[in-house]
C-alpha cells in the first residue's frame, strides 16, 4: 500500500555537530535498510530545501507509522502523510 | 531533471458531461503518450481526491512548461511544481 | 484499516430542489449499506455545519478511494483524509 | 454529549528524558481511568504524528474543559475542539 | 450551556431583492422568538461587516444544531461555533 | 462602546511556577476590578484552551488599549480585537 | 475616535458597465461629502490593486458601521477594521 | 511617495528590562527625528496590540529602507510595505 | 526605482474565445510597448502556471499602479507588489 | 535554467555578533564568485526586510541545489524556489 510522505527537518540550533552527525549517520543506516526491502520505495531531496519526498510501499497504516515513528530524525522533523491508490490511466502495471 | 508535480481537477459545475467525458479522453491519451516516452515517470491518484501526483523526468523547466500547459485538462487544474534532486542517501542508482 | 473522513458539502446554489432531494436520498441509502456492511464504521454531524466526521474500516487505500469517489455527493463535497492507528493506551482489544 | 478532540503534542526540545517518561505514564494512567469510565470513547493516533484524534463523551462543556485542563501533557498539547450530533441517517441506535 | 457562534452571511449576487427581503424578515422573526426564549442570549454587528457574534443558551449540540440549521439564513451563511464555559475568576453568579 | 476581545495566554516554559501564580493572581485582582466597574462586560473560558471571549464596554479606544496593555499577562498573550455594534434585530434595550 | 480601513473591491465580472459607472459615481460622491465633513480623514490607494487604504475619525463603532454599510459599493468589497489609537511617540498633538 | 508600514514588535523574553528600556528611548528619539523631518508622516498605536501602522514619505525604495533597517527595534519587529498612491477621487490637494 | 511583481491570470470560465484571444493581443502590444520604453524590465513566465513574474523599473508608486490599472487583462489578474533596492553585495553597478 | 529564490534570513538572537559578521562576510564572498561565473544572475534586497530575491541561472536542479545547500547563511535562511521559463511575449532574446 503506497503512501506520499514529506519530510523537513529542523534541528535545534543549539545541537552540538557530533550529536547531529550521528543521528543523521543513524538515520541513514536505518533508511537504507527499509530501502533494500523495498518499504521506503522512492526518496528525493527538494532542491534548496532540507526535505525529502518519499514514497513508501508498506502493509497498512501500522507499519507506516511504526517504520516513521522509529526514524532517528523523527523528533526533529515535521511529516506529512498522503494515501495514494494506483492511478486508473497508468499504463505500467508495476507502477509504484 | 526531476519535478514533483501535484494536479488537483476543478471542472465547472455546468459543464456538460459529454464535453467532460471527452476532455478527459483527450487527457488520458496524451498522458499515456508521455508515460511511454518516460517524461511523466510516475503518477498516483491521491485517495478521496480528484487529484493526481506526479514525477516528470523533463530536459529543463522549459519542456515541464510545455508539456504541462499543452494538458487538456490544463484550464481546470491547480497545479503544483516542486523541483527535486536525487538524494544522497538513495543506494539506487537509478532512482528516478 | 481505519481512516478519518471529513465531509464538507457544498451543494450548487441554483441545484433544483428536486435533484438535491434525490442526491442526498441516493447518498442516504448508499452510506446505510456501507455503515451495515462495518466499512463506514462511524458517522457524526458537525454541530451547526453540514459537514460530518466519520471513521472508515477498509481492506487499504484503493478501497476507501473506491467507496469515496462512488458517493453521490462526492462532485460536491471537500474530504479530507487522514489514516489513522490503533492507539498503543487503548484498553480495549476492539477499538474502532 | 459527543465532542471531537485532535491533540498535537509538542515536548519542549530539552526536556530530561525522565520527566518525559514520567508525564506520558502519568497521561496512560489518567487517559485509562477515564477510557473505563466511558468518558474518553475512542480514541486513535494519526499515522506518522505525534497526535491523537479522540472522542469524548461528556455531561457538558464544563466537563470537557475539567478533563482536557488536567492531563497531564495539558501545558505541550494543541488541542481542537469540534461539536459532534448523532448523524441523521445512522442505523445505530448507539453511534457514539 | 453556551456556545460563542460567528455568523457570515453571504447572499449570492443574484438573489432578488425580494426573496432576500423575505428571508431577512423570516430570520429576523425566528431570532427573536429565540431571543425571547433565551436561547439565543447574545447578538451583536461586527463593525464594518454583514456579520454578527452571538451567544448561545442551550441544552445541548443536538439542540444548537438544530436551531442553527432551521435559520432562513443557513444556506447562505458560514458559521463557527466554539463551546464556552463559566470562568472561574468571574465574580458574576449569572454571567452568560 | 463595544469590543469582542480573545485572548490566548502562552507563557514561557521557563516561567518559575511561584512567577505564574503571582501574575495570574494579579490578572485574576485586576480582572474582577474591571469586571465590578462594568468596563470588562462578560468573560468565558473557551472549553480544552488556555484562553478567553470577553467582551468590553469602554469609553473609546484609548481606553481600550490602555486597560489592555496594563494587564500583568498582556506580555503572554495574543490578543485579538473586533469591534461590535448593537445589532438591529435585537429586542433588548440593553443588550451589551 | 479613528479606525484604520481596508477596502478591496470586487466587482461581479458580469455587471454591466453603465451599472458600474453609476454605483462608483456614487461612491465619489458619497466619499466626498465625509472627506469634507472629516469623517474619512485620509484616502490612499494601493498601487497596484482595486483597493484603498483610509483612516476614518468617528464618533464611535455605531457611527463606523452606519457609513460603512451605506457606501454604494459595500456589496462589492470585503472590508477590513482595525480600531487606532494615537500613538505616545508622537510630537504632532494632532495627528490624526 | 508615500508607503503604509505595519511594524509588530517582538522583544525576546529573557531581554534584560533595562536593555529594553533602552532600545525604546532610541527608537523613540529616532522616530521623532524623522517625523520633524516630515520622512514618518504618521504613526498610530493598533488598540490591543504592541504594534504600529504609519505612513512614510520618502524619495524612493533606497530611502524607505535605510530608515526602516537602521530603526533600533528593527531586528525586533516584523515589517509590512505596502506601497501608497494618492487616491484619485480625494479633494485634499496634499492628502498625505 | 524597481518593483517586484507577480502575476497570476484567471479568465472567466465562459469568455469567447475570440475575446480572450482579444485582449491577449491588447496585452502584448502594451507589455512590448513598455518593455522596450525599459518600463517592464524583465518577464518570466513561471513553468506551469499561467503566470508569471516581472520586474518594473519606473519613476515612482504612481506611474506603477498607472501602468498595472492599464493592463488589458488588469480586471482578470491577482497582483502582487513588492518594493524593491539594489542589493548592497552586489557587484554589478547597473542590476536592475 | 532559471530559477527564482526569495531568501529570508532568521539570525538566531543570542548568535555573537563576531559570528554573524564573519558569516555574513563569507556569504558575501561566496555570492560574489557566483554572481561574477552569471550562475546567479541578479539579487534585489526587499525593502524593509532582511530578505532577497534573486534569480538563478544554473544547469538543473542538481547545481542549484549544491548552490543553495553551501551557502554560509544555509542554516539561518527560509528559502523559496520557483522554477522560470522564458516568457513568450520577450522581445529580449537574451533576457535572463
Amino acid at each position: 500500500m503506497l503512501f506520499h510522505i514529506r519530510m523537513d527537518v529542523h534541528l535545534p540550533e543549539n545541537m552540538p555537530s557530533e550529536t547531529a552527525a550521528r543521528i543523521k549517520a543513524e538515520e541513514k543506516a536505518y533508511f537504507q535498510t527499509l530501502q533494500q526491502s523495498g518499504k521506503w520505495r522512492h526518496i528525493w531531496r527538494i532542491a534548496g530545501q532540507y526535505s525529502n519526498i518519499s514514497i513508501f510501499d508498506v502493509a497498512d497504516n501500522e507499519e507506516l507509522h511504526r517504520i516513521l515513528s522509529s526514524l532517528p530524525l523523527f523528533p526533529h522533523m515535521q511529516i506529512e502523510v498522503t494515501a495514494l491508490c494506483r492511478h486508473p490511466s497508468s499504463l505500467h502495471a508495476d507502477d509504484r
